[in-house]
């Protein structure tokens, strides 16, 4: 099978060739045009790369209509090194064709603050900053799935649609007429968890990256109504800092990658969004994340007093108490783990002294939680008594439990949030700047 | 950084491994128990590999609980080459432990029908056959994702939640109280495309892997209401042929990659499901895909008299035309180009004739319909004209029209049913047995 070559070349492609007299075919959009009186410079990108492709004309051989910026256009050319310092080579075009003109083009040249941006969902994406953002996510997305297959991991597609709420609360957002379609009330899943331990029951290692929906009315810049989590579930790993060595290693790999793969897009962030970026990923690589116990955590949290919300055992952790963790105490990502059971979900595995449970929230700084994980609970009668201790219908979770009466397989997993972790690999503080058409309280535009 | 390694080794990867003394640790669920007066043979997998790990346990260590079908174990012992022919190597057994029994495990060992597994949705993926299927559907997503980063796309995730209908025409679910907490009415996305063209205009070469869905009452064997689809959009690829090979070695790509990684799940496809599956895998990946016009079609289609449907140039291609197309004419896949404008959408480019569109539907023996792709239309004017032809909202689709205002991008794309190819890799007649939990028209369980 002769291997298959794309017919056009992007500007990453030919920005990273050799310079030859060979003459080349370029398409892009419109950056930036200055005009002088016989040569007119343009810079040109496709959002293959941060940097764009300077391309020089003679004048006289410009279309009649005005080029601006925002224009789409074909040029044939050759590569030349360039005398200007700025770029190590440019291009010299023969000939310029007009593709799409773009009269009143909304965005100007130069930098756009993002909050103005973020009223042009449908053109942003242009600007260098938001295609550096999509380039480090697709590099985000790849490295998830090659660190899971290379883990011998198997990735599985849960359902969207479901009749189940895995962690209760009602936050679900209901489909029209489910009953008449599917005879039961149908909700957009909150997570894949539970189908996901059903698929460990027989393939033993399984991730998801599926989307996930949650109808809570927050207007805060860590929540979207919709938002894309990557979940794992690994049978026979029974031990809880076993799994936070997974996590661990599962998100130093995807920063390494990035490192890798994304160094111009990630030093476009450390320059125009959060200097310092780039040292503090080579930390995340390098320097082991802390780890220590909710109940430590709650000494901690005691010593210091106003607290917008409560510190007290048995209550749960609230942001400001885990941005304090993170920021203040660890200055840098955190561990939390053994939680009360009081606090968490019915489907973690109790510790020995029955108070608290074998879980774990990975917490950052600036965002707080980004993962949420546990040891499940295998142990049949102990899963039922949970589920009448949380008050939660033992008819919805029959299916789960059914599993668990039938060659009941210890596991532990988690979810991770992707856009937050995209958020602490750019610097991006919004969550509604980090997917690509935000869905949020409020706001679901186009 | 010190490469991870799972604490837990696969059957997959010990059956890989040289024999050696070193004592080892298995965990696995039983296929089989075979009990002799002093030896006990049992017959472990973890999902990992389409053959399980043959194991002998002196009957004297064995537990007094009865060890059965569907028991979830650890073994411990060590690797010897086996005398039996069937398998090269053995766990010879030292020490057993149950982890999770299975009394009245509701599927017998041995062969069950597909229609009886599917019954049983959340047990079915231990046995032979839905292992294979999963396995096989991972490495078809994973060679996805390799062509398209081989291609320089960039992955992107379009919203689920939208306010547009991508084809018109009413097939959508919508969400309850979409109005109260958006400020609109929302429903669940038909297709990305709209989406990905507004993203092609800023990055040239995208492409998602996401979940769709059409609420349509169908009861088919083909049709799913939450299905996953492949789409990509590719800019300045404005020639329908060329689109069509991009496709076509899209396909290829990943049939060849699940001949490579999967064999010995299609050999057991092969045996169980479609004789004759790996040849016709591997003509595939030999031989080009056929190409027609629509035209032509239908002069062939007139030749053959009884039809449930109409055949008359300017009607829709039904299920039986494209089968028999397929099937009869081709004996293979067919691209079927070049459709009357009035049978489908507002976006497809108009051939110079007027009266056609540059836009290709693909075809398979037994499945029909996989992929429908087209050149885009990407000149304003008429693409207002085709949204009042086509008696759309102008309104609904402003944000869409607005961005062929501002420095229009040529381009081509297409959508790919993921299960529909999946049935083709497997030899899987029913699209409920190719995604692990299906919803369907009357249908949604767990």
């Amino acid at each position: 099978m002769k291997p298959y070559r794309f017919p056009i070349q992007t500007i990453s492609h030919i920005l990273k060739q050799k310079i030859n007299s060979v003459p080349i075919t370029v398409y892009g959009y419109i950056k930036t045009v200055r005009s002088q009186k016989q040569m007119t410079f343009i810079e040109i990108n496709d959002g293959s790369s941060s940097t764009g492709l300077q391309s020089i004309i003679d004048s006289t051989k410009l279309p009649t209509i005005k080029l601006s910026t925002g224009c789409t256009v074909r040029l044939q050319g050759t590569m030349v090194s360039s005398p200007n310092r700025k770029q190590s080579v440019e291009l010299v075009v023969d000939k310029l064709e007009l593709l799409g003109d773009a009269i009143d083009y909304p965005l100007h040249k130069g930098r756009i603050p993002i909050e103005t941006l973020r009223d042009h969902q449908h053109l942003r994406s242009r600007s260098n900053l938001f295609g550096a953002i999509w380039r480090i996510r697709n590099t985000l997305v790849s490295s998830i799935h090659a660190f899971f297959q290379s883990q011998e991991f198997t990735h599985v597609h849960p359902p969207i649609l479901t009749t189940s709420d895995c962690e209760g609360g009602g936050e679900s957002f209901e489909v029209v007429g489910g009953n008449t379609f599917f005879g039961k009330n149908v909700y957009m899943s909150v997570s894949s968890q539970l189908h996901l331990e059903v698929l460990t029951h027989a393939l033993s290692r399984v991730y998801a990256l599926n989307p996930a929906f949650r109808a809570e009315p927050s207007d805060s810049t860590r929540h979207l109504a919709e938002f894309w989590m990557v979940e794992a579930e690994m049978a026979y790993l029974t031990n809880l800092d076993s799994l936070l060595d997974f996590i661990e290693a599962q998100i130093r790999f995807s920063i390494q990658s990035i490192l890798n793969t994304s160094l111009q897009d990630l030093e476009f962030c450390d320059g125009f969004v959060q200097p310092g970026l780039l040292d503090m990923l080579q930390g995340l690589v390098e320097n082991p994340f802390g780890r220590m116990t909710y109940t430590k955590a709650i000494e901690l949290l005691s010593l210091k007093k106003e607290w917008h919300y409560p510190v007290q055992w048995g209550l749960p952790l609230q942001t400001e108490h885990e941005k304090y963790l993170a920021e203040e105490i660890q200055h840098g990502p955190l561990f939390i783990t053994d939680y009360p059971t009081v606090v968490k979900p019915f489907y973690m595995k109790q510790n020995h002294n029955k108070t608290t449970v074998a879980c774990t929230d990975l917490i950052f700084p600036k965002w707080g939680e980004v993962v949420g994980g546990s040891v499940r609970e295998d142990r049949l009668d102990i899963l039922k008594e949970n589920i009448h201790y949380h008050k939660l219908s033992r008819e919805e979770y029959r299916w789960y439990v059914d599993v668990r009466r039938y060659g009941s397989v210890p596991m532990s997993g988690y979810g991770l949030g992707l856009e937050r972790l995209l958020g602490i690999c750019t610097g991006i503080g919004n969550i509604r700047d980090l997917v690509p058409f935000p869905r949020v309280h409020g706001s679901c535009r186009y």
